[in-house]
């Protein structure tokens, strides 16, 4: 399949001509979400080509039950599924009395997408041959709505080219759905009520063993020359209700169709409300009416744009794919509601049921801190602050005591519902992860304020798990770190991975580094949180011993870390002497291969010297970097990335720039041909990494911002903006210029290639 | 529960007392087997109480899907799950009106189970008081022939004792069974067929995706006062049918059914030609009579044990144990067809789904080899044979090349069919004991034909795999063996198990030596292999200089080779220092603890002193039983036997004895509360070895069998017998005294304690 067809647009995502091979993939690039709901890029009316049906709710999800391993203790109970929900979205179409659908048009002229991100809307027009030999030109808008994020709004404008002709417009809304990721036909969702109310429908639905209540929600109107067209009841069955617009058109006129729908859910309403919600929000949508709620669209997506847009001169491609990355990460998570999360597919697709990885404090974190007000980095970190007590509850389960907490490696409400041993029981360098988020939180925002409010306990149950997980190793005469899975995810079950081992101890002593500061600056929350969690001396006396005696495996004859014990032995091929045949080696290779193979899927150790970079010297990066990155694969995409903004800060612009195009445009190339399952999101946050972090240099260190620029050969200038403690700073880039300029009322005081330069708010500084 | 209920008694397993809690217990423990079918002891009537209904055919199975671990590739397509087949030994039982259920009768007195094991039946007696006041004798024998192993005769015989009674019988097949062992209440069996023909009933069925056509049937007589009472059709419905048999009885006389029934299947018969080998094999059993089919019973079971029995004097349950085990041996596994092999759970229940483990070569081979025509060990050769071409392929879909085999872990027909990858991909081992139980063969039997004939086939393949599944370390200078799971399975995905890097250079020995035993004395074959193979000098070159650099961990302070990389890591708490509410650990730990913990499922190391137990001297067979047997938990049922026969070898007869009680009535006495899932069927081959390499200390070297006889102190004696060459060698064990005696003609010299002996047929030699 030709992935090429995406035309290069600052602003949007543009497809042009109607190629039948291409829909899923398209759904998948044009998906809309807003933080609270989301769904592919489906057809409105019915299509009966191949499809990939998909329309999710935030926090929906179904325990999918699973017998493997059923042996094996501590099993989670489930595999999370994110579940299709109800079909708002649907409008049949009738011509002449002949249905509508392009997979069966003699011919479609004119076939454009066009995804516009400026504006957040979606739109798409054609003019199609049907059957019958009626010409018809179509106009379709969507959008969700960012102020009212229960509410989505369709434009459908038809205006028939070569005749009158008899339109029927059957809005309508449908719960017997499926889920494409399903193993045995299952039933996901339980209709209990379908209403009809003149130009509105209602179904209420709730999910099979979650038991999510839901009202899926319409309201339609029809207009032709100024007059509104009358609304009669359409079908009603078990799971599905439509309302019927018929309209006598003549040629070259035009009918339109406005369709406001969505979820009311048991999460924001009580149950048995929901049907009385789903009123007044469609009473607030029709009242604005579709042009109002587009033109507050506009303006939401103006302000996160205003914070959070980067420029690139001099490549289209590349300001398109970075503004690509930049809006799904808006419509994936906005921050609003502290019990969501960034699901790596975000609202594209299925796969990764589950929405909670570590890729949200890995990857995504700087993002949302660096592009929103800092209340939104405060409400992720807040997600695993009310997890704490089912992290403990997880601990427990594995064997873990005393409030020792290991966080889920995927979740949808703090409890882990992956279901692979060696992922779940094993990849534990997650907590890790978490942890660093409130270091990294409290370096960017300056606010400390969330560490004695809640990130201390987190801080404590994970230093608690870390000093219960090694043990001490007489062979070694050092602490260990057995049966572990490390970010790299090509080595299972393996003793003394470098990163976590480096993690547990980094865990434990910011642990009790916070605790020395509590109890001499926070008095009453260190009592408050000694007294809770029961921590002694003698504990946080153990926890040291840990800290003070871990084992990290190194090679004297490489001088470097090892990924873990035994590295050496694999047969040290490079990746550049392998035959193309055999990559991706995740597809080409069977599982024990891989394991005993030396690549690496993402950045492992490597991941440590990012998260970690002060703690090494420039010339330690440059050996470990010229001795891993030989070795890995990148079949992550969250890989590329951090080997970018290493590359970077070793002043290899090329390659970094290398590494960068693998994720820039990641999904609108397609280079994984697999962009029809749905979007990488949470990898979205790398690639802005690639650029702030990497191209730009930028870093906080004793709360000032320090930037290295660099720009990409192929580059004429690029410009990004940073919400740092309340002021907005713009860098841009030309050449080996830099220029800065700050928003607000106050001096900043940065460093620019460790020189000291002074921003007055709106002037233009160079450096 | 109490499983203390088991009679002792020297040849049969008598239960005595009604106890509802003990009902799925007994079925396991009385369950019947004939090699080609078996079936739990599920009551014949109707019972409303707590049952797991089973009965199973040979070789048939269900390919259960499963999706966890999509992801990974080279992944089994199923995993094998053992069917319950259509049940053909129900008979309803109406008396006067009312449905006869021992749920639900006011009182059972004088419920007796018998399994007579030196006859091969099974009976069950009792006198019942049923709800409406009726007092009933009930006598039911039951046996599924060995002669004609297609069919299995009833007899009911029922004597109303206080009333005269109207009694109806109504025998009856039902295909419309389920497993228990389901996790979606799937339909294993597509019924396509009921007949109903005068006293006989056929039900045609096969299994869902497998397409093993059967057909269940039935004959049923019934006979009063000499006389035999007419039978009538009963039901008949879409998977069942059923005859009617009534019978006006009176008070103190008996009623008597007798009931022949059975399956033949595809895997015997043409598709389409079932009924009529049904309707033949029916006239067979039909003519012949219960009672003379009984008797054809007897006979057989006696040759069996001429051939196989154990003797024990001074201890009942000890002697009842170890004929359970060679009685339950022989119900699973004759050796008639080279197409089937040996369950770990035999005919007793659904778990284990998959037939053939390395269990079978590991375990029960030495078993069937001494206790049978030497035919039968060929036979379970040959199944490996003439799977050789399907582990070259499952070679493949892991990525090795060039007529490389892997066996699968679990198979039915030569494919994989497990489901776990640190099992199917990596505990590669079992490749070891597929060549070595042809080297054992040779050993045995002096049989040499079977590696020109097939063996050498096998021995190419296997070194092949073991060649390239190496790599060479340049760390180590020496070839390493990644990622594997050996014996031990508390170990997952480690680096160089001892056991495994012995086998594999084992193997790699004896496929060389063997080659060049068939260029100098089997040219012939030796050419039509070479041919077939493509085996060139240059590949077994490289065989060579593996065999010569691999790499053994050890350590030089314990002065012991290592389980693998990195065991002297853990935490070395040996076992009895465990809190005994911490055991078993597989129940109470969770599986990451498992791993990076030192325990030992099974004997690994060991099992490699265990099979070359003369390649070491008996100072390192101590010292590594020293070293390893404190770290072991004998949480497989396959593990104390090779700790008894090695504490025997070292002189320790208390140990010894201790590890082989944990064996010898492990289902009788439950120890690990799980016989209601079924019998341990493979260990019990296990209990065999204890006794007959242990305590007899049998060993064949040199062509010579070697007895160093020793006996536990709570034995008065034991007696056993080996089928060695064509003659029954017969060892009694009384004290310090050993006597024997062989069968035949020829006489034949033999090593006591290392001094020969010569034997002359029929007369008992005392050394």
């Amino acid at each position: 399949m030709n992935q090429d067809y995406i035309q290069a647009d600052p602003w949007s995502i543009i497809e042009q001509g109607f190629d039948k091979e291409q829909v899923k993939s398209s759904e998948s690039l044009f998906s809309l979400g807003n933080g609270a709901m989301g769904q592919r890029a489906n057809f409105e009316e019915d299509y009966s080509g191949a499809t990939f049906q998909g329309s999710y709710i935030a926090g929906v999800y179904y325990p999918d039950k699973t017998r493997v391993g059923w042996w094996k203790n501590g099993y989670p109970e489930y595999f999370a599924k994110v579940l299709n929900a109800p079909n708002w979205i649907g409008v049949r179409l009738k011509v002449n009395g002949s249905s509508f659908d392009l997979n069966t048009c003699k011919e479609v002229k004119g076939f454009q997408r066009e995804l516009n991100m400026k504006e957040g809307w979606y739109q798409r027009s054609f003019i199609a041959t049907m059957p019958n030999g009626l010409e018809i030109n179509a106009k379709i808008t969507r959008f969700l709505s960012l102020d009212l994020d229960e509410v989505g709004a369709i434009k459908m404008e038809l205006t028939p080219l070569d005749q009158d002709a008899e339109i029927v417009f059957e809005p309508y809304l449908d719960s017997g759905i499926t889920n494409e990721d399903s193993n045995w036909d299952d039933k996901f969702w339980n209709t209990t009520a379908v209403h009809q109310n003149d130009n509105r429908g209602f179904i209420e639905a709730h999910t099979m063993k979650t038991n999510f209540a839901t009202c899926t929600f319409m309201h339609a109107e029809a207009e032709y020359e100024g007059n509104r067209v009358d609304s009669k009841p359409g079908a009603k069955t078990e799971t599905l209700v439509s309302t019927i617009f018929e309209g006598k058109v003549t040629k070259g006129k035009t009918i339109t169709l406005t369709k406001f729908g969505g979820y009311t859910v048991s999460r924001n309403h009580a149950s048995n409300d929901l049907v009385n919600a789903a009123n007044s929000t469609l009473d607030k949508a029709a009242e604005l009416g579709f042009d109002a709620l587009l033109e507050m669209q506009k303006q939401a997506w103006a302000k996160i744009w205003e914070m959070s847009d980067i420029t690139i001169e001099g490549d289209v491609k590349a300001q398109q794919g970075i503004r690509f990355n930049i809006f799904q990460l808006n419509q994936t998570y906005l921050g609003r509601d502290s019990r969501l999360n960034i699901g790596p597919k975000g609202f594209t697709g299925e796969k990764y049921g589950g929405s909670t990885y570590w890729d949200t404090e890995a990857y995504c974190l700087p993002f949302y801190m660096a592009t929103k007000g800092q209340e939104v980095a405060w409400s992720l970190l807040e997600y695993r602050y009310n997890h704490l007590e089912k992290a403990i509850e997880n601990g427990e389960k594995l064997g873990f005591t005393n409030g020792a907490a290991l966080y889920p490696m995927v979740t949808m409400n703090g409890e882990e519902c992956h279901n692979e041993w060696e992922i779940t029981f094993e990849e534990i360098h997650r907590n890790g992860a978490i942890a660093f988020a409130i270091y990294n939180y409290y370096r960017f925002t300056g606010d400390y304020s969330y560490i004695p409010k809640m990130g201390m306990e987190v801080l404590i149950g994970i230093a608690r798990f870390w000093q219960q997980r090694v043990n001490f190793s007489g062979d070694k005469q050092k602490y260990v770190m057995l049966g572990v899975t490390g970010p790299n995810e090509y080595e299972n079950n393996v003793n003394n991975n470098w990163y976590s081992n480096y993690m547990a101890k980094w865990c434990i002593d910011y642990a009790m580094e916070n605790l020395d500061k509590l109890q001499s600056e926070y008095p009453e929350d260190y009592e408050r949180i000694i007294a809770k969690t029961n921590l002694n001396a003698s504990e946080t006396d153990s926890w040291k011993k840990v800290s003070d005696n871990m084992y990290f495996p190194y090679s004297e004859e490489h001088g470097v870390f090892l990924q873990q014990d035994g590295f050496l032995d694999k047969e040290m091929i490079k990746v550049d002497a392998l035959d193309k045949s055999q990559r991706p080696i995740n597809q080409k290779w069977s599982w024990d291969r891989i394991l005993r193979s030396p690549y690496i899927k993402q950045a492992d150790t490597l991941q440590g010297f990012y998260f970690f970079e002060d703690h090494f010297s420039v010339e330690e990066l440059k050996k470990h970097f010229d001795f891993y990155e030989p070795f890995t694969v990148h079949e992550s995409s969250l890989s590329p990335c951090v080997h970018s903004i290493q590359a970077a800060k070793l002043g290899r612009m090329e390659q970094a720039y290398t590494f960068y195009l693998r994720t820039s445009r990641l999904d609108l190339d397609d280079y994984n041909k697999e962009v029809e399952e749905g979007l990488h999101i949470t990898s979205m946050a790398g690639t802005w990494l690639s650029i702030v972090e990497g191209f730009g240099g930028l870093r906080v260190k004793d709360g000032q911002l320090n930037y290295t620029p660099q720009i990409p050969k192929e580059w004429k200038s690029y410009s990004f903006k940073i919400n740092f403690r309340g002021q907005i700073v713009t860098i841009k880039v030309e050449g080996s210029k830099s220029s800065f300029e700050i928003t607000g009322s106050t001096e900043l005081t940065i460093k620019v290639n460790d020189q000291e330069v002074t921003l007055v708010p709106d002037k233009v500084v160079e450096a």
